[in-house]
């Protein structure tokens, strides 16, 4: 989803640090969907990253940039440990490889996960603390940091890996995440369906827009790194309960629609939920120019204007 | 150094766990040493932990406790990219899904490092403090450590990665690791030989005998991990100066000892011993029941005992 949209806003404004866009190599596991309205030439390659010759091929344009999106999802990672390893940390591997070994040095921007992140946690996670994951996704990801530290410390790539905020509100449907429902309960309402809370409305998590995902990975991509160091960062994101997150909803779609959500508290996806960081002090980012929405309404907001919503068609919403 | 110190102690206590120790197998790429006196049986096997099939081989017998010592060292790691990753993380790899395919699950022990550890760093470091590290060597011993707690925490292992503080006074001659002369500079004098300083007597970091080493080893392989978490500890050392290294020394072996100590500025050297870690708060460990060295002196009188070096021989030693 952040891959669809980091093309599309690619070919949209057709340049990257000040240089005209003029190749787009976009793989997936699936057929990727081509950016509508770009100028140069797009590759759309399917394949799997867990084979070395595939690293190899997509890398045989030398591009300026490498953006590294492609990841195998938590719950799947979990239940196959075998895949989990062979394509998140295989594949990333296979990539700094390829590129290596064929002797040139990309902007490489990695996308990391709060996953790597594991109780117990303060309140507020400061920039030097530790990331001690607690599923196979999220010791991949940090393993998948450290590579792209170590690459770039030795020249191989100029990289930098983000922790993304949990992205909410995602376009579609509800699924198997345990963080499905972050969405669904403002994603659904504003369509005027009905969605399940199965946490308590204390439950409080770190969150950005699709659209801030996207903006974070340009930023990165004209980032100077000279003087990084250490190449994660935590980002910006915006600090909120799930009762602020309904309340929110509430100023943009009428107090009514809060009535579409049923609270149904599910023990599972509650527990996993309160092990997940609350909030960030993202310090060394902030200093580099990464800027998160500042509240929940900017959240929704920047769903119904990236969805193409039209705020007066929401139900409930106040004259 | 300490596998052969750690064999050599199995030996002698015989036991482990409270178990007899019936069968021993010692694995390096050179021919290992068999220790002295030991009642079980020994195997001594030579080979690559990089190659899959050997790691398998190491495993036939299904050991109750792997101690996992094995690695190209800091200095060569960092000029032989590929090696360094090819054993030291892929030969991490291949003995943990050898452990994986093999079916069984015994207490795995990795020797970890301070070389996780990058600038900047606290004065003391807490448990909670970012692995950032600065070198290949340290990369991948942070990725074996994510290892180690992914593999534990899917019940493949039950496993524990220490990080050891930096151990002196090694046996043997000076040899070209930036941290040679933190031994060099005890150990020659104590010889009556003479022995060079390349950093500033403030130059300050974080140590333990190598007895202590081999028995933080023992303890971990005894500890109950059950309520353990996080698989990797910051483990207790000594915090020293350079200048009170040495004050340790004339109390052991005279005042005229430190005059074999000629003063020489590295400024390499100085740099990259300047970014290690000057001292942990490593509370966790502690909790556990590790238990380091109190002070210098102690340290010192740790390697005459275990170098079986008579006090009384000691160049310039006080009457």
């Amino acid at each position: 989803m952040i891959g669809r949209k980091l093309a599309q806003k690619l070919a949209d404004t057709g340049t990257l640090n000040g240089q005209s866009i003029t190749e787009m190599t976009l793989f997936d596991v699936v057929e990727p969907i081509a950016p509508s309205g770009f100028d140069g030439l797009a590759h759309l390659l399917t394949g799997d990253l867990a084979n070395p010759q595939t690293a190899f091929e997509l890398v045989t344009g030398k591009p300026d940039v490498v953006f590294h999106l492609a990841a195998i999802v938590s719950g799947e990672a979990e239940q196959d440990f075998e895949k989990g390893y062979r394509i998140n940390m295989g594949g990333t591997q296979n990539l700094l490889e390829a590129i290596r070994l064929s002797g040139f040095c990309p902007r490489f921007l990695f996308t990391s996960s709060l996953a790597v992140f594991g109780t117990p946690l303060p309140d507020v996670i400061p920039d030097t603390f530790n990331a001690t994951p607690r599923s196979s996704y999220g010791t991949q990801k940090a393993i998948g940091e450290l590579l792209v530290n170590d690459y770039s410390r030795k020249g191989f790539i100029d990289g930098i890996s983000l922790r993304l905020p949990t992205i909410v509100i995602r376009p579609g449907s509800p699924n198997k995440a345990a963080s499905s429902f972050f969405s669904s309960i403002l994603r659904e309402p504003l369509k005027g369906e009905t969605a399940v809370l199965p946490v308590p409305k204390r439950t409080r998590h770190w969150f950005a827009s699709p659209r801030m995902a996207v903006g974070f990975l340009i930023h990165a991509a004209s980032l100077d790194t000279a003087e990084l160091g250490w190449r994660t960062l935590n980002l910006p994101g915006v600090s909120a309960s799930v009762g602020e997150m309904i309340r929110a909803l509430k100023r943009v779609a009428g107090t009514n629609s809060a009535d579409l959500i049923t609270e149904k508290p599910d023990p599972l996806i509650e527990a996993i939920t309160c092990s997940w960081p609350k909030a960030f002090h993202p310090a060394r980012a902030k200093a580099l120019g990464f800027e998160a929405e500042t509240g929940f309404t900017q959240i929704i907001q920047a769903y119904l204007e990236e969805e193409g919503i039209s705020p007066t068609s929401i139900t409930g919403r106040p004259s």
